[in-house]
């Protein structure tokens, strides 16, 4: 028994803000009893994944243990936790546990994947639990910014964790539970060992403000403003729906849904009998027949995706509805850091349309679903465990939340993706670095941040790209002369004659040059002519550009 | 005379912060004789721009008017202002008047691009003015974030034109001239018709404040950090490192100048006699035998540039100098909105290493170079112009600032660039729409943005690319099996088997039953086989890649 050991693992989430995987296993050492709390997603962008569709954790270190997973929890709906659990799926075959209202999400997330519903499993709030190896999980109620949010409570035979999952300290959340300190302080009782906990919020000093706060100036805002509204928030955000939509009928307006993801949380939310007394929603066609005065549209899109309802309204019109004159556009969300650049992209089309846009970045019109500095030292007092694992976080989170901790005379540590965190005894120690890296989504095929093919697409749009491509006849002699093509890169440089031209004419006399030997060895003179094209541009255009050397061997 | 007119053409600045080029004309029309008032950079970024090294504004209009061009004035030394005056000088060749320290930098632009010193003409400050044509200027000394910053007054036939440029409203500004009320005074006596406004800080609601209020939190900062201070800042922003340089002195720290920028600036105020009382730096060398709590580093990069002295600190080390735990990295700045992506990343790899990264929103560290709206209001009172045009802006900031305008009863207009405005009568009016793009340096070459070069690499950073190759022989049968190289993809996807393979043998099949004319028609081929290139790719991998087909005619 004594070389049994509690073990903590992060894979995401613990360096980033997004693609939420955690790992907890119980065991001899290498024979650990295995689960997994989430499998989340987080978002690509052009700086460091152009093209790729979505970006979740390398669970490969999972995958080759999949005999010793017990079951997968997901603690809540959000993209960043449920986002990976279709995709990932197939690598695990393992039962995923969630609430009803997750449960319902995650369903279209493996239906989409085509893994089986028996996968998964729907439980019921704390004090229910369920049974996995060694490990008893409860998912206890917590507020966040989506309905049916739960942290965990996991015990082991090393003494009890609480995973707090995201959530803030909200006593009227409009939609979903309220944080019950009662509840959390009747979990704390027999005593934590370790509580992993959400970063999101540690640099912001004050104490966070409720969903309800905001039904005010909201109702106050779709009272004045004098023609149609446009709100933009995160689809999953369904408390801010219903106070948007509640809002807009006291003032008289029509709801519409624009965007999938729109309509499908509230039908879900519906569905699951978490939304009540949410107005009747026109559709976007019969909107054009009402006065514009009448109408708040909800619309995705508030981190200015490209092809979400808001970017395209800001273009021009989305289903029949466009913008004029008049009209305002409230952000009834905050910017993601990293997100500035299509954000405002979007907020100056709409300037440039005459809107008013809304975007207050002292939040009269958006409360955060995360816990600010006062409220996380609030939950650490609740929850009295001695040792905080700050989550959910970039490194610079984590550790201002573990000096946060420390500063009240909690042990702390930094723990991050692919730490291997040994809890036994009194002494948390890292015990092993496992491989934690990136998976990409990209068109249909999950590749690794690292096998280079997001590399090699960012340095042909960096570097441009060139062709070239060569005959070598049955003599081992050039057929006919070295042709170049040219994409991404300008057509004329410092000599005024075209760049294709220049590079053809040097390097047929190049090859012209070349005997037997040098054209038979195709490898070395692909690396030759790559060479020389890189010499050429960079004199030319002053840049050294991708080649690709296509040499023909006839015979 | 009555069909002389007073124009104002921004061609860059007016629809975004950064590559300020304005236009006034003055004379009959398509005669008006004309001045320019800065030739700014802007910088690229991955998602619009990747592999760009500078963004200027598109001066074909005036390229194409050259023999009408007076003159071009720089307000101040910024990138954003005199960056592109060495780029563009080729397609221009008029003189330039700068203020001396301005002059100096300008210098080294044209240098940079062996432009004739004589193109350049050092100014004094108002009451001394510059005939140019029909127009007169002056430069009015006004606070911003570098030495001898102007607003500058232009005298036109149809009156006086006001210029802020850059400013805030400083009138203990550490370095440079104070903000001089009762000089602007004397400037709008006379009656000044039209102000054309600096829009940066027009959301910033609460007054702005002064260089000098930093001292005291720096200097206290610089006295309690227990091992090695990092400072970064922009570079140009002299009276910054003065503040921090004298603090330093005062908590017994030596100065390091990390990164060209920051000692080309210092040596160029130094020089200009614009720098007294800078404390005597170290060299890089000689601060490795020194006690870390006796250095101050003042490094570029403030904005994250991969390339810069912050950057490779986070990273590593730079010219010997490596970062430690306990160190201390302050942000003495502001992230420039888009710079967010690395900036963060900057500040992480700087948590990792657990230094204490400073880094504060409300900016007790930082104050901004430019106007907040209660100082625009003054300012627009002090001038007294009955019409205020918002320049130096996204479209969001110009429309703000009209409405502060018209808010206190001033006539106001936004104008965006290529908008040609009349100001002459009462009745200013937009006459002309001038295309106005914007050129991009890529490497050593100036292209149109809208010339594909960089469209198409971004298209190969989302797609990928595939050369597709294929010889035809002299009697128009194919010869051989058809080629593919592929790049940026996947390497298998649905089928299991190499994409590369899986598109050549279909390829090939393809090519086999065609007939002669088809062969023949390279072009169709090409389209032919691009097309299903794409759709086998869909099909294997769920993308689209640009394809470049290469066919070898034997003859």
């Amino acid at each position: 028994m004594s070389a049994e050991r509690l073990i903590y693992l992060p894979l995401g989430g613990a360096g980033e803000i997004g693609m939420n995987t955690y790992v907890y296993g119980w065991g001899k050492r290498g024979e650990e009893r295995l689960i997994v709390v989430d499998l989340g997603v987080t978002f690509p962008d052009m700086d460091s994944s152009p093209g790729v569709d979505l970006i979740m954790a390398d669970i490969e270190w999972l995958a080759e243990r999949r005999d010793r997973i017990e079951a997968v929890f997901i603690t809540h709906a959000h993209e960043d936790h449920v986002g990976a659990a279709g995709l990932l799926w197939e690598k695990l075959r393992v039962p995923i546990h969630a609430r009803n209202f997750t449960a319902a999400i995650a369903q279209m997330k493996l239906d989409e994947r085509g893994a089986p519903s028996s996968a998964l499993n729907v439980v019921g709030k704390w004090p229910e639990m369920v049974e996995a190896g060694p490990f008893r999980v409860g998912f206890v109620p917590i507020s966040h910014s989506i309905p049916e949010s739960s942290g965990l409570v996991i015990d082991t035979p090393a003494g009890r964790i609480v995973h707090s999952a995201d959530f803030k300290i909200d006593r009227t959340p409009v939609v979903g539970e309220v944080f019950d300190s009662d509840l959390w302080a009747e979990v704390a009782r027999p005593g934590v060992r370790a509580l992993m906990c959400d970063s999101t919020n540690v640099f912001s000093a004050h104490e966070g403000r409720s969903e309800a706060s905001l039904a005010e100036p909201l109702a106050q805002l779709l009272k004045e403003a004098p023609g149609m509204v446009v709100a933009t928030t995160f689809a999953s955000n369904v408390a801010r729906l219903l106070t948007l939509a509640q809002a807009a009928r006291g003032a008289g307006r029509k709801v519409v849904l624009l965007g999938r993801a729109m309509r499908r949380m509230v039908e879900t939310a519906t569905a699951t009998g978490l939304l009540h007394d949410f107005p009747a929603v026109v559709s976007p066609e019969d909107a054009q027949e009402l006065p514009r005065r009448e109408l708040l549209i909800l619309s995705t899109g508030s981190q200015g995706e490209r092809r979400a309802a808001s970017a395209q309204l800001a273009q021009g019109s989305y289903l029949g509805i466009s913008l004029k004159e008049g009209d305002t556009f409230l952000f009834s969300s905050r910017i993601i850091p990293g997100n500035e650049r299509p954000v405002l992209k979007v907020m100056n089309q709409l300037s440039e349309k005459g809107l008013d846009v809304i975007y207050d970045e002292i939040g009269t019109y958006h409360v955060s679903g995360h816990a600010n500095r006062p409220d996380l030292e609030a939950f650490h007092d609740l929850i009295g465990a001695p040792l905080v694992i700050p989550m959910h976080g970039e490194h610079r989170h984590l550790r201002e939340h573990a000096r946060v901790a420390e500063a009240r005379g909690r042990k702390a540590m930094v723990v991050t993706n692919g730490m291997m965190l040994d809890l036994t005894g009194d002494r948390p120690k890292v015990v092993e670095y496992v491989d934690a890296g990136r998976t990409y989504l990209d068109g249909t095929v999950l590749v690794g941040a690292m096998d280079g093919v997001v590399r090699d697409r960012i340095r042909m749009a960096l570097n441009g790209h060139v062709t070239v491509s060569l005959i070598i006849d049955e003599n081992d002699q050039p057929l006919g002369d070295v042709w170049c093509e040219v994409e991404g890169l300008p057509g004329t440089g410092r000599s005024g004659d075209p760049l294709c031209e220049v590079l053809e004419a040097d390097l047929t006399k190049h090859v012209a040059r070349l005997g037997r030997r040098a054209l038979r060895d195709e490898d070395k003179l692909a690396k030759d002519l790559s060479r020389m094209v890189r010499q050429i541009a960079q004199n030319e255009i002053g840049k050294k550009p991708e080649v690709r050397v296509v040499v023909s061997h006839l015979d």
